[in-house]
């Protein structure tokens, strides 16, 4: 086994105390010291944790035996203090999005490769037991032909002043359709609306076209009286719909699809529906988060390339910088760029 | 008391056995006879209603005791079948949408007009008690200011080859949406995707803007594992989800809200959330098809306007058209002419 | 094929309106008439159906074309009305409970063997498509040893005046039980509670206890702010929760169990608990009542003895008896008679 | 404000990791050390809290800096380790039940008397804010007469070799029903069922009977496809649901109703349901056990009784010792000594 390796936590507001707790309880790292401009949450860092704490990242970067950084702070910052910490030569784990632009991610990817170190972004449900068992479920082509995906995320909370719910909340379902699809959209549309602050859209509907007719739908707001965190998969011969909130059932399979029948020249088509069992296999329960750390860690001591790397977080950028692009023109369709 | 009146039914198909069981046990009116080309189904008919039957839509036409119809036949045939009878001096209740275009039912409207018959279109959702519920919550402003509205209507079929998931589903909660809201939407898109039959799109998605900033959503699909029909209403002080297949609690007032705290002009804005009780109002059971029926009977006896009159199902159609439009045309907004 | 029969409905009051429906839209029988004491029920069975009217059973007695009768009147009418009927040499389905004693059931059930007639016990449950497959599931013996079975029956209304709840609702946790275990109980004890008449339990709950250590529980109320019927069996390997009341999932089988691991002699244990995936099975739509009635056709169409002969009805009763027993003594056990 | 006290915690098995987590956290306590025979225990409160560590109780018991311990032991080692702490000088707050036995727990009552020091148990769901608000419905009378209370307490394990479910999991409904009605049971019956090891009942129903006819019923079980934890509380005008598993709407009040109008000398009664709103009171989340871990410092720090305190304790075992009573003899009732 390697040797654990020492860890700083850069952001301890919002996400940073889950990433705190899960840095301290893996047995291969240690959580070494955590950096906020805000000494109130220091304060709360030294009744939980024996880390060091700090409100200059310089002394994080100068920090030699400090071998990884996990960044949890405003997505603005993500492009300077990501490319700091790489160029003083440390892995990086950075939160989703991984940056404002497709140019600054492809900026990011750039310096990781010359610094010889990993970029990773945290693209939790990729990690999430409950999406793998998707993907397994679709990589063996059970459910028939793939026909449409659409992802309800709403809340009421966290409203942000600066990101949109595009760019806050939507990454997690961009993510899990590029991981499950593998392939980036044709195209993208996207409409929104504003309500508390005129600049920040509380509301957002993104359609996505995939190759092959496949399409996909998003649902992302802070203004809502539920926390939905839904999924629903199309297929010609079953249906899955994946409801993250749920305590019994996250995934359930549905024996369900519609076939036609019938002659193509004249027309003439009879639609045969069939709706049979439901199956609702058992999904692990390790925290999603946990694994993810735990990743991240593994990828730097074997020296192996993140399941959400660079690249991984870049594509997910691309196509929030698409639909950011028809959220400005109110849903007229752009292309991503490939 | 008026006296009871002998209602024809045309159409006996997927619908017409749900009008013909409300005609026959309303006691104000007598379900006189039933028209269907099909005579396997008007078989159907004898065993349940002492009803007459034809095949021949002339002889209900032709038959002077019999003062109204009621059309549940496929839409493309409504415009000629309700002038037809509207002409023959009947009173017409036509299943929803009234028409397949605003050409018709401007037509329809004004043949009505012209015969000073009734002309009532058939959205029954106006006749709900719980959207009358809802219509009375916002109409006594107790959710603050209306943000918005979204709505999923899907289920696993009625799969139809002529009219795409937009006409055939999406009427429903388009009548929703213009009754609560008292207005047209100033401006209309729509995407879609085909699967089983290339010119029928089997999933649409609608963004409706409508004035003063309040904007609507609409799901309709019929290729989904589960039958939902769920509307959500976003306002600033409170939020209502109206779960029409909940058996308990339909309509759920939640006691949810976010205002804004802060300076404008420098743009220091902090969110406030509020999150109390909820209110679960019992709602009158009553079959809302009805209350429709009973309705239609009771403005004709009275000699009075219908709440879904030919302008009500105008409005509707007009809305359908602008999809239409955005529909072909990959989301491209069209506005709705007033 | 058979001819069709002439069935004769007495008592229209509560469940008689569904009785007759079904009766009706058989293809196999004819209702023919229906009597009721009260004339205003008559009038609206004449609403409906073309089936003759009287409020003098005898007339239905004498009526040689009436070959069957259905009774569906109070309780402790079963009986007289029973036995005159198989006098007069019809077949005949009797609401459950069969008779309020066991000593009139014995009565039913020889009368009828003398009479060579029909005697069918109107134990719903035994005809739903659930409980079927639920059977099914116990048979194959995939649920592993059986432990326990637990049923709760509950809603608010219909308040009885003079049935309490062991004998109007618990019917059909006791018939559902037995059908499932094909063995009457060694003992019962019974408890409940008045509230609204001193003189009749509103709360009841049933321990029964079967042979090899299987012991069920049934709580059966009419005061209760939910309508439950929900039933959970629990085997070593396997364990079903079957919720009538629910839109998705009406039988749920659990890949969950616990088996005992260690030494019996030092009595060192330790559990190990599995818990896998969950299955929900297809259950087919058809209403239970209709299942039955046909039932009720054909057994007499073709000399067949009903799956709810009078012994069936027979051994409902005697649980009855005995928890009514228990009742009347505060819980004391109870030996059931077979 | 008062000195923050050191408080022990002797048992760090399968509850007290919550207790440590929670008294770590309270700003008015410092988890000071912790005691568990298990050293590979311990050495998951190493990585976890700068507590102090043994093995050895009577350390714990002779630090004269330790004010307070909190014992999470298996019960039958409860009143050894709690009147050996009150000996030594300690306040004590002890995991439920308080002991084995009514006798067991008049001495720890009279030896805390004596030694002047704290006896608290952990009756947790008195300090839960869905029961808090419960109390306060039923004690301004809101919800009519009080007819009785049912109790679901269910779930897959955790199995116990020693003591039933009646000792481990209906503690927690016996101290809510206490604490809600303000009186001991007049008489309780039990009935159970052993499927595991002979010895130990997986499965109980408790019936109890209090003053004025109010009635409760208790069923709890390890043996379960479900985690399951609901009361149903019925009363002449009001009805509430406590669903502690739920995710929205832990408790709902429904306008509900029967109430019986006629004339009680002819015994001709109609019986009047009302079935209106429902409401979902705001229930404040924060943590039951942090609330009780609180109060306990808050207890010593103002030298006041605790909600819980010994007689508390005491009256819940006394119920427990008439249900073991009970369950010995298949369910006969036997009284509760008060």
């Amino acid at each position: 086994m390697s040797a654990s390796i020492d860890v700083a936590l850069v952001g301890y507001g919002y996400w940073g105390p889950n990433l705190a707790r899960n840095l301290h309880q893996l047995a291969t790292c240690r959580l070494a010291a955590v950096c906020d401009l805000d000494s109130a949450r220091l304060a709360e860092v030294e009744r939980f944790y024996p880390a060091t704490r700090t409100t200059d990242y310089r002394e994080i970067l100068s920090d030699s035996t400090i071998s990884a950084v996990v960044i949890a702070t405003p997505v603005p910052t993500h492009y300077t203090l990501t490319s700091e910490a790489l160029l003083a030569g440390k892995h990086v784990l950075v939160e989703k999005p991984l940056a404002m632009s497709s140019t600054e991610a492809r900026g990011l990817i750039e310096v990781a490769a010359h610094q010889n170190r990993i970029l990773m972004v945290g693209h939790t449900f990729e990690y999430n037991p409950a999406v793998r068992k998707i993907k397994e479920l679709l990589t063996t082509g059970k459910i028939g032909e793939l026909y449409y995906i659409y992802c309800t995320r709403v809340n009421l909370g966290r409203v942000q002043s600066q990101l949109n719910a595009l760019w806050s909340i939507a990454p997690h379902d961009i993510s899990i359709l590029l991981h499950l699809l593998e392939t980036l959209p044709v195209e993208v549309s996207a409409r929104g609306a504003t309500y508390l602050n005129s600049a920040v859209e509380d509301v957002v509907f993104v359609d996505l076209v995939f190759p092959d007719n496949v399409t996909a739908h998003v649902h992302a707001s802070w203004l809502d009286p539920s926390k939905v965190r839904k999924m629903t998969i199309v297929g010609s011969q079953k249906m899955i719909i994946y409801d993250d909130v749920a305590s019994e059932g996250k995934v359930k399979v549905y024996d369900k699809g519609v076939y036609r029948k019938g002659d193509e020249v004249y027309g003439e088509f009879q639609y045969k529906l069939h709706s049979g069992d439901i199956h609702i296999p058992r999904i692990d329960m390790t925290e999603p988060l946990r694994n993810e750390c735990a990743h991240f860690v593994q990828c730097i001591q074997e020296g192996t390339r993140p399941l959400t790397d660079g690249e991984n977080g870049l594509r997910v950028v691309q196509v929030l910088e698409a639909a950011q692009k028809s959220l400005r023109n109110r849903g007229v369709p752009v292309e991503v760029a490939s």
